[in-house]
């Protein structure tokens, strides 16, 4: 079972509320004497978090991660791995209206359908401020893999602006709030996004993720096949409407010949002539790398007034005062990026139980 | 964990490879005194069931199945049902060639990669006559839900050919052999499909599954979420390679006032102005219809040769000679729909857990 | 979730009621390549099964195993194995009483009790006949383990009559009908249990499992102790009302010093000079033996009757005509190796998942 | 998969090591609209809490519990509870000599053989710390149960000293040191246990838990048995060596009619003579009192030096010079009492998820 719980080897609980005292996550299942400090989880932290541009939300928190148990002398034990990063910018207040006011397009409303009961402040336990916990837990899912295995994304598409691909260069993620690998998209992708931002709306994106270096042979089928998995991680990151692997929607228009990713031998090994399948085939890795893309649907805290209902059936406009990101996307890259470090480690865990080696 | 296993409360496993003796499954925590017989399995099976267009493959399998346990007296015991279908139209001489060389797009060469053996015989394990025992489990998810929740699905897409969504109607879904909703379209598919199995070929498809009648209130978040767990279990169908709910990757083009579905009172009910969220928002189902698609990529089983290697590394050009789905999308329908039926009584089940009332 | 299967990486999923057609398993997770045909599962199913002598069920069920899926050419392939058992001798005329009135100190109320239905042929679901599937898993698991891992067991009291361990010699348990160690306790037993048997009634029984050449470190603190699930494995055989572990019961009677396993060093390895701890401390495998224990009430079926009620609140005095075991501990020798095999394959698979090696 | 979490429905992860900055539990699936507060919980931690008695440790934990999410306007929310527990009073020093010394008879070579590093300050994460975050878990467990659920516990048995059951009075298990239901054996227990500890040795005792009110059908057959899981809660807790249900290993020298419980009917609803079968038959919960029994083994840290070895491979002689309990038995009652708890609530969720009702 796993409601707040993901992973079966590797297996990452994550607990708290936006406004309340804490978040954190305990890390089960990870092997011993591997390496780890909080210097090892701050920086993938820092890249998820608020308040570095004015295209994301202004709340400021550091996001200071604590390790609480599990590593001994530097060292991870094999026992769980306690994570804790203490809330410090909480403004309440700005909540008051949306306590009894249903946000449409938030899960506001289904977690009172669901429970009878939710923490408003900030979204509570629905806000994505839990993202952060999924982060922390995919850069000690990273210190596993090792080095070999390289685990980035990009934000490809923002609203209707696709990126370029020809013009795809990774470096570019790291030099513009975007996440953008296309670096000439970025001046379009500011001037649009200030707009949006203005008329207090928000809008949607695309991420991809690539992880490079994943070793043949992982994922379980039929049920525990690895694109399977990664689909729900991914579509379980908050706002994520579709997922797709490898060409995705697209090879619904394709034929038999246009997909197959034909093969040779090349120096031994065998080599593929293509990459339509997004490195996964029957739900195991190829040794390919694999190519996953989730759409982001628009925050749904704006300050453009949209008509609702309150608990107590009362129909008003809401609008939301908080501090929200424009466009909500742009931080799931790092999320999505943890999430695939997750499912990958996962997944090589109980490959080699069930093989015996690796 | 969950190799062959899906579902957590109600829980599916199945087993089977395409030319054994038989296939079957293992449905476990199905409420007692549910009226069942093997006549409310049957006809779930038959539209799923090969041969009965040449848009199909030709291999004549009766898929007759069997219960042997967990049904008394007409009604589930509460204990393990055991459902059999007997493999009887296997050719395994079509499979000679491909017992040493891979299909390119196939999962012939990941389960080599990860098991160092496989069945070879029709794909064996990774065959799509495995999803049988889904739609048979399918038929059991149905029965606990009731007739009150109703799901139905659709082929929207084929090849690059979308249907006219203006022009949907459910009744034309059993009256033309594509599970089409739109009548005028049928005409087109066939012309097309033909020509493409005519030249050996392939092609990939989009389906839609609607879910009506669902309560509010299904789903676990954060990592229980129902999309999530519904995009893992499409996504595990045999080569799909994208799922999307509501209005899934169109949202990253859409504004926050766009993707709001606006509420309102109606009745002294709560009333949803339109549903792009798709029946789900935060993880949770909203009591709206829930809307999910996915695409199903071409068989990579043609007579269209393909560049490949043998597992001994000699290059080769493989062709399929078996009987094999030139739309392998058009019985990915009722699949999708068992798939979809299984989650929403897996989450039932787990929210009463929680709840204790439903 | 487990409600019919246990294990987390060898998973073991049964199904069937004794009188249905069939009995069966389903086994997941099972390494590829493990050489595997009916042969090396028939002899431990021959070991537990019934009519072999006058102190056991004269049912006669061959209990021939059948392999339906998850072995091609003689090998495991990493896939689900599906394994059924027909039943053959079903008397069900046997149980027309009981299908109305509750067996004292059986299931039928309990089952009555939570689902509302009950097969109540032979006991249905909660019939000693299930066991049979845990011994053919078992055997599966053996042939995983391999021959290093030796794991026996043996009946050490049959009502008050218990061995004497000075005598004890495994060959002993091959050459009389109640797996006893010890050669000279049989004659007494023979007598005790034939008038057991000739008053109608039933006695209870101490099984004893040894597993020798368990490598060290098992086990999954603190929730996936390695005895924590030998304990639930054996509490779940049929009529098991208590498990102890090396001195078990007896060490709140001894002293630390008394219990404690000294250590030296032999030849360069650590060397226990006793093992009370019955090869485990904190959880995990030492790499002494695991000696493990389980006490067998006796049947409830019974010719004698006792004071009962039906299902329609009438009280009445019960007596069961059907074939029983006048001491059910007998055949549940093989059962508890079986699980105690199944529960060393699930830890070995999940300790190399976590460790990466072994 | 369950590492470092508990249950299924309700699902208890815990973390942290005895020496660490704090260790913690999270709660997943507890239903939403409990009241709960810190108030709820520290009684009970209270009664676990060392250095109360001479009798147990003379560590000074205060053991206060802070939730940290999951709790809003003091009630529940159905998302997770996390609760924390700071560490103290922690004097490192004292276990300078076991950094590489083993302690015969304890965790810490298990550790080292499995995970090849441990944190060895106070036992680290085998310590008996740990159930501090069982006790806290069962305090909730308890709130959802409801006052119609009584769960008690107390210790019949110290070293060879047994409790005389005809006095019998839970009152007076307040009212003692020792968690003892018979007054009269408290003098006893005191000398014997005082010379115990001045002999720096330990010794074991038996728990008894009896649960009552606890409604008929709860257990989930065949491999999610009510008293397995049972079982493995108690084996699981530290020290422990057996477990027995009802009249447990006692079952074996009786004959049927001996351990029958006769029913008959009583004002309309069915009545048990006797309770030989401890409140579960066929693993469902018969609605008569739980009665469970473990024993737990002497303190393996004690003063009186035993023949062991260092890490490196040199014999030595080993004392344990830090503050222990001299019958860890005695602080097992309270958590014996939670696992049981914790057991209960999950089997109740279970049950309502699979049938619909309660």
């Amino acid at each position: 079972m796993s409601y707040n719980t993901f992973g079966h080897l590797f297996r990452v609980t994550t607990w708290g509320e936006s406004h309340g005292p804490a978040i954190g996550c305990v890390i089960d299942g990870c092997p011993p004497l591997i390496p780890l400090t909080e210097q090892d989880i701050q920086p993938f932290l820092n890249r998820r978090r608020p308040g570095q541009s004015i295209f994301t939300t202004q709340r400021q928190e550091m996001d200071q991660v604590r390790i609480l148990s599990g590593v001994f002398e530097g060292k991870t034990t094999g026992t769980p791995i306690s994570l804790m990063i203490e809330n410090t910018d909480q403004r309440s207040r700005d909540y008051a209206e949306i306590a009894t006011a249903y946000r449409p397009g938030h899960a506001d409303i289904t977690y009172d359908m669901k429970y009878g009961i939710r923490d408003y402040r900030g979204g509570g336990r629905s806000s994505a401020r839990e993202t952060a916990c999924r982060v922390a837990a995919g850069a000690v899912a990273r210190k596993i893999l090792g080095t070999d295995v390289q685990i980035r994304g990009a934000l490809v598409q923002l609203g209707s602006y696709a990126i370029d691909r020809t013009r795809w260069d990774w470096d570019n993620v790291h030099h513009n709030a975007f996440f953008a690998p296309d670096a000439h998209i970025v001046t379009e992708w500011e001037n649009y996004l200030l707009a949006i931002r203005k008329a207090g709306s928000s809008v949607g994106a695309v991420i991809e993720i690539h992880a490079e270096g994943v070793p043949a042979g992982l994922g379980a089928p039929i049920y525990g096949k690895l694109d399977a998995d990664l689909a729900a991680a991914l579509m379980g990151i908050n706002a994520v409407k579709g997922v797709e692997i490898g060409d995705g929607f697209e090879t619904a228009t394709l034929t038999g010949p246009e997909n197959a990713d034909a093969l040779s031998m090349e120096n031994g090994k065998i080599n593929f002539h293509s990459n339509h399948a997004g490195g996964v085939l029957g739900g195991i890795s190829t040794g390919q790398p694999i190519v996953v893309r989730f759409a982001v649907k628009p925050t749904s805290s704006m300050l453009i007034p949209v008509a609702s209902v309150t608990r107590e059936g009362k129909e008003i406009e809401v609008t939301t005062k908080g501090r929200h990101d424009p466009c909500v996307g742009i931080r799931a890259v790092p999320v999505g990026e943890a999430m695939v470090a997750c499912v990958l480690v996962d997944h090589l865990l109980r490959h080699r139980g069930q093989m015996g080696h690796m």
